[in-house]
């Protein structure tokens, strides 16, 4: 596979560029009879959607999907299902100053130097734009493996350069633009974001998702462990700098007397692992962290080279997020989704027969 | 694929378990022409022997690969090549008394409750042992990338509990039984252990790795960067919670201004994205970090369930690594080589064609 | 991967039904900077169109193809191609008549029975309409391989029912609406297929391609040998029952000192093995030939059950092929040059070092 | 992947040489609980193994397989599976004499244009000694077929040179040294092969195989067909030419009034299509057949070019069969077990919850 795909049961192929005429994704693999039309998959692009806020870029894009193919009176055929999300508000003559410019930080130079010439329009391939297709793909799943496990992925922002954020109401996340999971806050996070503007500045933020209702024994080893193929697809996502699990980074502090969670015919006494021991789901809840680096299209001015190599000036104008990680939550949420809808496929050609001995004590379904 | 293969133009696939005959891999896609025996891989596999020091598992292995296939007269042939190393200090009476219970924090339970039933002699196919595979794949990686690229990727340890270490002089890493970057503080990591040993308990850590002489260019956007796929071969080691790039989960609380790396004709002005732009390798050094729990086999007493789900005690006896992050550094190493050596091939499978118009600015080759 | 996606370095996923929305196709792993625009792919779309004459389906579809991505200032960038082809004239309320029954000789029961429900719609993904995605996808290959290896790819009716046709002048294929390569012979096919009209019949035919110029070197030992990977894709073609390579079955009547192709410096002698040794391209043509069954879709009229499993007799109106081989040259073609396209890429991506030092007999570039 | 690896859900990896130490497979997504040891195996190896006749290679090697890894207290765990088989009778002194030289008809030329060199040892990884490799992985799907499904695979010579078989009796074709399956030509087989072994010729010959109690929905549109994928792995082995499906080649020449096969409640009135509908398995027995061509390695002189390219003459003497096809059944057999469990496993892997509303009309199981 050529670097578009992700998923080995349930495939996502995507394409489209920042300022192409659309954008889309090819869902294959996913299983026939299942309900969905657009209706089902628009309130997770509506969730991902720019514009909607003051701190998210103001291009107005619609972000209204088409179903091409794959569904038949409502229901999936098993065939596979296109998404098309067409571009309307691209306004490709901002990029004219950065054509013969390579943006720090951003994928200009990279590109250029892997490809020979680049899309320069709102970064092309490489722009968060393309997301709106993966977002698009995970709302199938999400649908899915709701109705048929009541598997549900919730994420939030845990973090904002200096702000922590605890997950006080997780579901409160959905309510404000900041996916904040803590009410009382977020006029703080507000706060923060306008003096980020005066700076022309932005900074860096940490996403949590939480999957319930995971069954165990979902991942594969040796190389695809549950955990492994997460940190692929969330690591995918653009700007993502870190992924964690469970207790992530904090555990090079831990003991084993401390970290290991214990088992009782009631269910495990504590969550360190975040879901997967081995590689595999252990019937708990999957704990994911991913770490967004800031976004480098700021007013601040810095220095770059040219595409001839020659040092030059650049200040980013155009329609930017101070935070991408702000708008990152349906993003990993949909990817988190992706993984685990594949995984639950996998699982299945495998292990079909499998009944074990053991009783589950996670006891959650 | 079924889980035990890595890469797409060169693939690791791995076999083996802790207790059985022997484990091995068979590495497919390597480029004709490789001078390659049996002594350019044995290295690697010493220095992720066990048994060396006091500080890990006292299990006796000699380790020694043998090429069984894909070699010719001294030069890989472009055939499989097929890696094997024989068990011979299996001590599986060890085993009895978890055979019919779970080790909290081990692969056990998800395991058992995966297959319907588990190889449990050291773990079967869910033990570190099983990376001698992988790390004598990597060795391949390592030789032809140094040959052909004069890439190098050199690991060690940058934390243990509460010590966090320097990279004052990583070449001195491979001197001393904890990798440790800083000769000044072995002593301090030896104090630490022994009083870990009289407690009867584990501790985490991090690794942190370079690469250098990485050309501009590899990696696979979308799905398939350079991050996303080091992200997925290094989570999938053994007890791996975090993966980070660059400064990773720091850049959370950095501003764009701050974190994002200029360029000048002479090169980039830092390297806070790790090597990385867009999952794109930008030529610098690619940096990452894994973190490592501590390991759940101690003697400290602790619940768990028996098979049919009854409470039972644990007390895990047996030669286990107080500190699996002391082992981990070889792994991580070689990872990284596979993923590297991978992505060089798939790169130019693409754009063997490419001739970029812009100078490599990081002068480094 | 779930089936619909071709290739590994070149990657083809196509999506659509005979009745959907539009068809398409996700072009993955093209080389950047190939000039590319609709212009270059709709001759092959309109070499594979129906309603083009008497004797295949009167369906009147533009397939005016669109290009949403991967391409920009008229050349690839190395992202995804995405491609795209409405349906325009769907007539699906002449399938009413067959929502209930299974049409003998079609993919309606197979379907049935995997799925617990079909698009009976023209056959949904199972109809011969789906092929213009892959068409398209070709037209890709076709000019890359073209442009940059003088490579191409030439088919043509070798066989229809009773009649056995000799390519006297393959490049008249292009001019008869039944790919014929014997200018003398197209008055007695469309005698043929007159006569098979009145009866309400259809029948089978035989396809023959040539590619030229193709390097030696291509293939993969062991499973992904040319020839396999040809036959996988041929056979993936609709109502394809064989496949060949070079003497194809004539050679079980063969001796070895007959078939083999003795070597000069001048070249190979002869071509039974249709330019493939072990596996691999030897830098002869590559030949292959293709049988296709008679479309099930007659006036005749026939048993079959309908979905409860009663038994119920069909007779198949609506508009179809005489004979499906007639319009399989485009496709066998671009689903000869995908094969070819993908080997390309994945042979460089392994063998790009190698330097032979026995010359090219072939002498062909 | 590179080439060595067969399936997608049930995947075999190949390695080793005819002239090397060992010979060996891994498979991985084995489902766990499957009773099995070497004893399972070692039958097919049996049929497939040289040696045993007059009429095949008189190299004798024991085929003795091991299990290395996969399986424990006798029942698989899920762990990838690996065998291996040692060679014990290379007799490498044979192949000076073609070290420099390219054997008509034989990969020689095509490896060494690929590769730079090659392991002219009995043709290296090219050789027919290969398959003992896959054999050895397809006794495992055979047996966990026949376990679960009561699917069962039968092979048998149906031509050799001017000689046709009727399969008159195929469980005849195990007890005789050509798989004939037709006792009471036996002899004629036997007149024809001393008279081509007396002229130091070869002669090509087509194997057919039929699966039996295949479950209907077996196959994924729309590449990976099942009948794509039988191609693939038919056409794969050393020697193919041909691969057909049902009545294969035959259709050119048949009417859609006779091919269809009729469906009623008591099942298809005839099995024309081989057993596969839209490339979906239908429940009929899946019919195939290869053809193989007549071995290049003769004694009758030949001419070809060393490796630099002059002009030479050759003659191959060394241990071969003067039909590849005699031995061909055992191979074929294992290649269409190993196709058919990876497609059960990823049937189910999408349509584990399908309960279709039509009976089978097949009613095998």
């Amino acid at each position: 596979m050529s670097g578009n795909t992700l998923g080995q049961s349930f495939t996502v192929t995507t394409f489209g560029e920042s300022h192409g005429p659309a954008l889309g994704a090819v869902v294959d693999g996913c299983p026939p009879g299942l309900a969905l039309s657009a209706a089902d998959i628009q309130p997770d692009l509506e969730r991902r959607r720019t514009g909607t806020s003051k701190f998210t870029s103001q291009r107005q894009e619609p972000d209204a999907v088409k179903l091409l193919s794959g569904v038949f009176e409502g229901r999936t055929t098993g065939a596979p299902i296109a998404l098309l999300v067409e571009n309307t508000d691209q306004r490709s003559r901002d990029y004219d100053k950065i054509k013969d410019r390579f943006r720090p930080g951003h994928a200009d130079y990279a590109y250029q130097q892997k490809y020979g010439f680049r899309d320069y329009r709102g970064g092309g391939r490489s722009s968060a734009r393309v997301t709106v297709a993966t977002v698009a793909a995970g709302a199938i799943a999400r649908k899915y493996l709701r109705e048929t496990l009541g598997l549900a992925v919730t994420g939030w922002l845990s973090r904002m350069g200096p702000i922590d954020l605890q997950a006080v109401d997780p579901s409160a996340a959905g309510s404000n633009p900041f996916f904040c999971p803590d009410p009382s806050r977020v006029k703080e996070l507000e706060d923060y974001l306008w003096q980020l503007r005066r700076d022309g500045d932005s900074i860096g933020a940490r996403v949590t998702a939480v999957a319930s209702n995971v069954p165990a024994g979902l991942g594969e080893p040796m190389f695809d462990r549950i955990d492994a193929d997460l940190a692929h697809a969330l690591m995918g996502i653009n700007a993502a700098k870190a992924v964690e699990i469970g207790d992530g980074v904090e555990v090079a502090r831990q003991r084993g007397s401390d970290h290991r969670d214990e088992l009782t015919p009631a269910g495990f006494r504590s969550n360190h692992d975040g879901g997967t021991l081995g590689g595999i789901t252990s019937g708990q809840d999957v704990v994911v962290h991913v770490t967004f680096k800031p976004t480098s299209s700021i007013q601040v001015p810095g220095l770059t080279v040219d595409v001839t190599g020659q040092p030059v000036e650049i200040v980013t104008t155009g329609r930017h997020d101070p935070c991408v990680g702000l708008r990152a939550v349906p993003i990993v949420e949909a990817m988190m989704l992706i993984v685990l809808m594949d995984h639950h496929l996998r699982h299945r050609a495998q292990c079909a027969d499998v009944v074990s001995p053991t009783p589950d004590i996670t006891q959650q379904r």
